[in-house]
């Protein structure tokens, strides 16, 4: 090799050597003579954005594509580019908690729609204090309480009174009153970036999250138009299929007494999905929802003995509603909570049990959602993937394991990778230091997930793909739309 | 596999096959009994000390293992962890910038030495100014200057006064007044993680500390003390050979005025070397220090015309020394300056003029030291390795690239990880973020560089170890080894 063409040649092999393995390189339907088209005005968008909404800005403002989503999130939403990508088809959402899959505002308005919905602080609302207490919800078939200010120092602390008139007599305003339960619901800049920039202090404010909401989505009859406003907000998205983990907690019924079984609870989500399948096809627009599934969820936090009558519960509902359950996982942060080993014994049992009663609930854990090395959270990939997983929710710290990289690309587990989730939560500070282009690259099937967008804010799947598409200037529409068509590849594995 | 106990054992193995690349499970001497306790008391304390000084601080301060260095430095002091980590052998020093390479006090204390030495500011220095300008210097036969107080309003911007008679006359006093040039000098935790928080916005800080060292250094008579300082601190460190990259600007004889030539600039650095290794003999200390080199280096914002004359210079002083020009590199920042392939023809001539003349200058590159997925400075890694760089600068990127990943670990190409400089130049927010384990694992050569440490204050490489040792589980004594080990495999291939 001496002369300069020889060696651009050389060079050209070999960059095509180093992406043959990349997503949108794989044997696919060439890009049209208009998807080209479409892909190169993308990326001229795309630089020219770059210039007008990202420019670093003045006064000790940080501003860069792929930055920190919750101080960007403003910018994206007037950009070009997220308009366009919020108009494209993302195939399957299958990476997304239920409890925090719609809008927390979408959620207090579903809230102030039931008279039996209370609420109590354990302390006062004061407009002057710094950082208001958590609000808690309940039910209740009968009013509760008389002073119903929460905002009055004739209040008594944890008294429960109707949510609806708190918020109308509460002294510092409405607006302040849902701005306080929006905040409790939700991550904020100042959180992620300043008071609990680290992973563990903002999975505690993330945790609290969970706390708050959990009382409204106790309650039995919010829940239809829950499910229609996920539906809903996700097809206008783009999305045509959803997989959402869900721990079934206790939810009451009406009477705000009754327990709902898990079956009433599932006849609900088949009706609504139905109801809405029906909608599309009025409107000849039938493709565009293909349903949704449940992944039965267990907290790390239980004992094993506790996960044996869960996984049990889960074999019922499997047999019940086989169409609805698509699998199983594990929750709960890693770095804290039990690894996957502790539950070994209950896990194979739970596979054995399955070949006895001729079943199939794949396993779709969580796994190496931490910036460990080594240490428990990183080791649960070993596990996931030799129990079988089908998919790895997160699996953020797999680029360091040569041999699990290897066995992913030829067992085709796919990972759901969740950008803005992971941001927020600290295990990477803007999207350019993520490691999604590794998966990428490596051929590994890669889904996007938005993982908790009630807490995030990144509603749908549109600001994971903006955040992607901007940190990367070797991703191209073609990657976009291998990324949707993993997803779709994915849950058609599993048939409907 | 239905037991739990077959189970273990086939995790076992596959834990087993994703190490085995890893560095220390390359064929080595095995750890000697007393190495084996060493290492088991090494996790003990680390995982003490974990809790002992990093536990998360209360009052908004994050602290944790492997956090921003500039931040953690006053606390890594303190630990007997760092204090064990001084005392170990680092094995060879190959990625360092000779200009940076001196703590600054002890640049300040160099200079101050030497009456010829000037300064002069832009602007007169001011107690209250937020900013105070920079120091420039220059190094004249006469004295200059009447009004050597730069705080004086009489102070005629850009005047030349003596530097002893600055310091010594300055109305902020003695210690402010070397705490201003110190600053001048290195990036202190507001610059790095707040004002300067992008990659972009540090290396302008960066830059400027140059530009202010640049006049310091082109004096001719500070250079015996600075080597001196140099070898004797990195001796200290547990270092024993020394490869920095140096660009030989413009340097004054004595008079101020006669240019240095980079013979004369050599033979001095040669002397040293010589004086030290004689002092080591005489102590009983021989092996303790094996020599130093100078990687030739060329900035990136040469014209390709210039890098040809810069080019055949290097040649010249290879053949004038033979043992003391180790290669060459290009540096400075790759996200804004020329690519490698803007330097091609050059770099192709030179690889063939070193066959017609039967020389070894082996290619250094810096390249893949950046955020960008598919950019300029990324795609540098493909024309790094494919112009047959024996190791490479940084390489943040590589992890996204299987077939170059693959090349490394195949033709052994060392990969020089900053850790230190990385995290403070804004690649990664914290050790923990770094890909240094993905390089490690993937059974890459890999050897620690300070880069900068005169601007970053990681003296030694024992800042960098200890940052790397807490970041990780896995980690452990035998990985440090390795690490000192491939240094010293990687220098010896260039025989001294």
């Amino acid at each position: 090799m001496s002369t300069s063409e020889d060696y651009l040649k050389l060079r050209q092999t070999i960059i095509q050597k180093d992406r043959l393995l990349r997503r949108e390189n794989y044997p696919r339907t060439p890009l049209t003579p208009k998807e080209s088209q479409a892909e190169s005005f993308l990326r001229q968008l795309r630089a020219q954005e770059a210039v007008r909404f990202w420019k670093e800005g003045k006064d000790g403002v940080h501003l860069f594509p792929g930055m920190e989503f919750l101080t960007a999130k403003s910018i994206i939403d007037r950009t070009s580019l997220f308009k366009i990508i919020r108009r494209m088809p993302k195939g399957a959402l299958l990476h997304i908690h239920l409890g925090a899959s719609v809008k927390a505002s979408a959620l207090l308005d579903i809230a102030l729609e039931h008279p039996e919905l209370h609420i109590r602080t354990s302390e006062t609302l004061k407009s002057d204090r710094e950082t208001q207490p958590l609000p808690d919800f309940r039910p209740f078939s009968s009013r509760q309480g008389s002073i119903t200010d929460l905002s009055s120092s004739d209040y008594l602390p944890n008294t429960w009174v109707p949510l609806q008139e708190a918020r109308a007599s509460c002294s510092l305003g409405v607006a302040e009153f849902d701005a306080w339960i929006i905040s409790s619901l939700t991550i904020n800049p100042t959180e992620a970036y300043g008071t609990h920039n680290t992973v563990s202090k903002i999975w505690k404010k993330f945790q609290s999250t969970f706390d708050v909401s959990e009382g409204i989505l106790s309650f039995f009859p919010i829940w239809k138009r829950y499910f229609r406003e996920l539906f809903q907000s996700s097809m206008e998205d783009g999305i045509m299929y959803i997989e959402s983990s869900y721990n079934f907690p206790t939810i009451f019924q009406p009477d705000c007494v009754t327990r709902v079984s898990n079956a009433e609870f599932l006849q609900l989500f088949d009706e609504v999905i139905n109801e809405v399948k029906m909608e599309m096809k009025k409107q000849g627009r039938e493709g565009h929802f293909q349903g949704a599934k449940i992944i039965y969820s267990c907290m790390r936090t239980m004992t094993a003995k506790d996960l044996d009558t869960s996984l049990d519960k889960c074999i019922q509902l499997k047999q019940a509603f086989p169409h609805l359950i698509s699998g199983i996982t594990l929750v709960g942060d890693e770095n804290a909570l039990q690894p996957l080993t502790y539950y070994l014994e209950s896990l194979l049992r739970f596979k054995q049990k399955q070949v006895d009663l001729n079943l199939d609930i794949p396993f779709f854990f969580h796994a190496g959602e931490t910036l460990g090395d080594g240490d428990r959270a990183d080791d649960n990939l070993y596990d996931a993937i030799l129990l079988g997983t089908k998919r790895i929710g997160h699996g953020f710290s797999l680029p360091k394991h040569p041999f699990l990289l290897e066995m992913c690309r030829e067992k085709q587990i796919a990972i759901e990778v969740c950008p803005i989730s992971n941001e927020v939560l600290r295990l990477t500070t803007s999207m350019p230091m993520h490691p999604l282009p590794v998966f990428i690259n490596h051929g590994i099937p890669v889904v996007i997930g938005s993982d908790d967008p009630a807490v995030f804010g990144n509603m749908g799947l549109s600001y994971d793909f903006y955040q992607i598409f901007v940190s990367s200037e070797i991703c191209n529409l073609s990657t976009l739309k291998a990324l949707a068509s993993d997803s779709i590849t994915t849950f058609y594995s599993s048939p409907l």
